[in-house]
């Protein structure tokens, strides 16, 4: 298939996710928490999640239809983790929209949040499948993980001696852990064998650890309009990202010193928000850490495309091959 | 049996549940929400639901042990709707001890409710039954159910013009549905007949009717210490209970005018606080709102138990009706 192909393949599969999406809300609920509900499944977004669990089923026989409910069941449970972590960050925005407990308050946001991890279990146990609860566990699992690596994220904010281990930690449990859930659940239902379940897991194990870094990576060099954050929001906010992590244990004398500063409170009294961000921006570039996000980034794609080769060859996987690099080559 | 047999039969349930619900929180999680889970799933309260399940179970013929995880999955879930209201009512106080989002921050209480959450879905997965998945299709609709019922409590607070119906709609939601979901879900993990299911289920919805309007009774007539609540507290509130809602429905003159002023803001420029409780609590005995609340309470009650006329006699069944009586008839 052709780039091109796949990019109408994948607005496809994104057409088929939005829809079935679009009737899970509950009618005749209480007006605010539906309205909230609709507005979060409505947002947008890649709606990766989902893509990978159809293309994981596919790649290994499985039929499409199959995974569609497991799919939008994944995708509305990481828009809960969303919707929550944007009231625990304070978060403005979310893919250029105001945020739940802004357009509306606190309240409505934290309990369409509950709402959506209850809807995202009703999804997913509209899948047919001969061991349905064992599915269940394995998706309970993941909304543990992801929990806990918000838990952690939370208190990485509060301590400066954070170590790039802990980090990978962190992610592996907030981001990977989706995205393994997703290939994992895909290949599943497409009653793939034990390795190519093992193998599809790891997949979105190393997909899901290049693409927040690839994330981390984006604050410093994305172009503001098509991300939709503000280019450098993770600096202002003294994020422990990949970059700042391993540039504050990079960096030496004046620069490190700076760094402990914006880690302890991101840019307040350290002058201009423009200025702080071009000053970190040239430290993470002066010390080769920019570069060595990229080398990670490609490292870890690699891993992710060889456990590809326990998959029969066939359009599924040449598509999942096509997105993990459109995924960690994207500027947005 | 005689009463003292029945509450020495509560108490080893009781303890059979704590020691079971003892080990679910997981170790090496991050501290803070770890240590904020084991707080809220060792706060004692009744354990009310998951004794319901138990004895549900007991009563149609089943084995308790059977019911064990599925009782403590109703639990945990409970508790997860707890502290997130706790957040939302701006509580300071749970059982008598500081609540998490005031012990520890909100960020914790929102994210250790979720934890929870999480967590009643694993317990629930530890159950054997042979259409396990229906049993997670009942506990994910009452999920919901609940989180509706506390966004028309939340609306509430915004109206005066709650009418008596939409009171009892948001009752049967957020109170009424988890007893019924623990009566039902006790039944079919018992083995109970189609019919007896049903009952069991209408048994959880009387009761959690008659339980809930006695929650209100007693913000005006408990004893303080034994209630664990300010008494008053609701009033002071303006909270919509079955008492201000059908008082301000009968009420005329300056009393319907004193108790809209009270549901527009609560005792705020009313005087007193304690002026204000004895001024409502005269209204509520003068126009009989306390002796109607009183009868409805009976009637419910009444329902739950004919309800159990389905049931072979025995035992749990003895016990069903002596913790119904026991429950409407607390002044704590």
């Amino acid at each position: 298939m052709t780039p091109a192909r796949f990019e109408r393949r994948l607005d496809v599969l994104r057409l088929m996710v939005d829809r079935r999406l679009a009737t899970i809300v509950q009618k005749n609920g209480p007006a605010d928490l539906t309205d909230a509900c609709r507005y979060l499944l409505s947002g947008g977004g890649k709606r990766l999640r989902a893509i990978l669990v159809l293309l994981s089923c596919d790649a290994v026989g499985g039929k499409i239809r199959a995974a569609l409910d497991a799919g939008c069941a994944v995708e509305v449970m990481h828009n809960f983790t969303l919707v929550h972590d944007d009231i625990m960050d304070h978060a403005q925005t979310r893919r250029g929209r105001q945020t739940v407990h802004l357009r509306w308050d606190i309240n409505t946001a934290l309990l369409s949040g509950d709402v959506l991890l209850g809807l995202s279990y009703r999804q997913l146990l509209r899948t047919r499948h001969r061991s349905l609860p064992s599915l269940v566990a394995l998706f309970t699992a993941a909304v543990l993980e992801v929990c806990e690596g918000q838990a952690m994220d939370l208190e990485f904010e509060r301590r400066t001696d954070v170590s790039l281990g802990e980090y990978f930690t962190m992610i592996e449990k907030k981001t990977g852990r989706l995205m393994s859930l997703s290939s994992e659940l895909g290949a599943l239902l497409g009653g793939g064998s034990k390795v190519q379940v093992q193998s599809m897991r790891k997949f979105g194990h190393y997909l899901g650890r290049a693409f927040q870094i690839q994330d981390d990576l984006l604050d410093v060099l994305a172009d503001e309009k098509r991300f939709g954050k503000r280019v450098g929001g993770d600096i202002l906010e003294g994020k422990r990202t990949f970059l700042l992590l391993r540039a504050a244990e990079t960096a030496r004398g004046r620069d490190r010193e700076y760094l402990r500063r914006v880690m302890r409170g991101g840019a307040r009294g350290l002058g201009s928000p423009r200025a702080v961000v071009r000053r970190v921006t040239e430290i993470y570039e002066h010390y080769g850490v920019v570069s060595e996000a990229k080398s990670l980034i490609a490292r870890n794609t690699r891993h992710a495309l060889a456990t590809l080769d326990a998959l029969p060859t066939g359009n599924a996987s040449a598509m999942l091959r096509w997105l993990s690099e459109a995924l960690v080559n994207r500027a947005f």
